[in-house]
């Protein structure tokens, strides 16, 4: 397959993303989303099944974190183990500027918020099974997974906005001021 | 308004739950769900879009939430706000008979568990703005809520399963478990 043809969902997407910014989701069409590619409406469906999903396509994330979740060492508690994995998303992240383009045009669509809280959702059950392979039970699976995914949002954000910190800094970080967070209130002086 | 009028809301939602649990949500139109009901199209059109929102109609959880947020003790740390206002929703999840079914057909049915992701996404925001108002920055707002939503979720799925135990302990006891799932690792001996 040469080169041009390989890209070619690479170039819907930047396309896409482009086009969301610039006039929004509603306005965007398919048929530009192509033109603006070079490429024809068809050549988009061959990718993609609509608009909606162009900035969704691909696991890389979801297998990544799976991937991590099943090679952590036996000894770390669920936590633990996902917290690793979350940290060494940076890569997956990167190139950073695009990904902070990504969030804007989410933020700023309702249908493409809604789209990716599913995609969120399909990686927490994803990574809900990998848990369960390591013998959790499915509903601490699914608590420390939620939690997991807090930390992960709020490290994400100040990774987006800081460039000098590492996601795993970030991560970690997080994961100190949700214990100081959750911590039980010191005993009132009275 | 006579009493059959005002309660044709109620009427078509429990028509609706009906038919989803039986058939499935997919091959349930809304002239099944007026006629179940006992009321014509028209009427279904009068109190709800389309039949994806018959289950999601109303507001009284994320007012309900607010409005704990808001009246909380002024000492209490965003967390225990939350906690508090949270184990106080028990009020609005009776019948626990009808949310369980509720929980059941929205898990069985794609198009209404990404209605639920969303409606939970709106909760989130609610009660984001109101830790605002209580001076709590933005992003540890949104932090805070995100735990507040894991412990929500797990006191909430054991609630269902257990009628013995009232919402707020079992809020209490997720946050305890959260606690210590959180905790740095002990030293290990070597």
């Amino acid at each position: 397959m040469p080169r041009w043809e390989s890209d070619a969902q690479g170039r819907l997407e930047r396309a896409a993303l482009e086009l969301f910014e610039t006039q929004g989701f509603e306005r965007t069409s398919v048929a530009q989303i192509a033109r603006t590619a070079g490429l024809t409406e068809r050549s988009f469906y061959r990718y993609f099944p609509d608009k909606r999903e162009v900035l969704f396509a691909g696991n890389e994330l979801e297998d990544h974190l799976v991937a991590q979740v099943e090679a952590a060492d036996p000894s770390l508690t669920p936590f633990e183990a996902l917290l690793t994995a979350l940290g060494t998303a940076e890569e997956i992240f990167r190139p950073r500027e695009l990904l902070l383009r990504r969030v804007k045009v989410i933020a700023a669509n309702p249908a493409l918020a809604e789209r990716d809280l599913n995609k969120l959702a399909d990686i927490a059950d994803a990574l809900a099974r990998a848990l369960e392979r390591r013998g959790v039970e499915p509903g601490e699976a699914r608590f420390v997974i939620d939690v997991a995914i807090a930390i992960s949002r709020r490290a994400t954000s100040r990774w987006l906005a800081d460039p000098d910190a590492t996601l795993a800094e970030l991560v970690a970080q997080a994961a100190a001021e949700l214990r100081e967070a959750v911590a039980p209130p010191a005993p009132t002086v009275r």
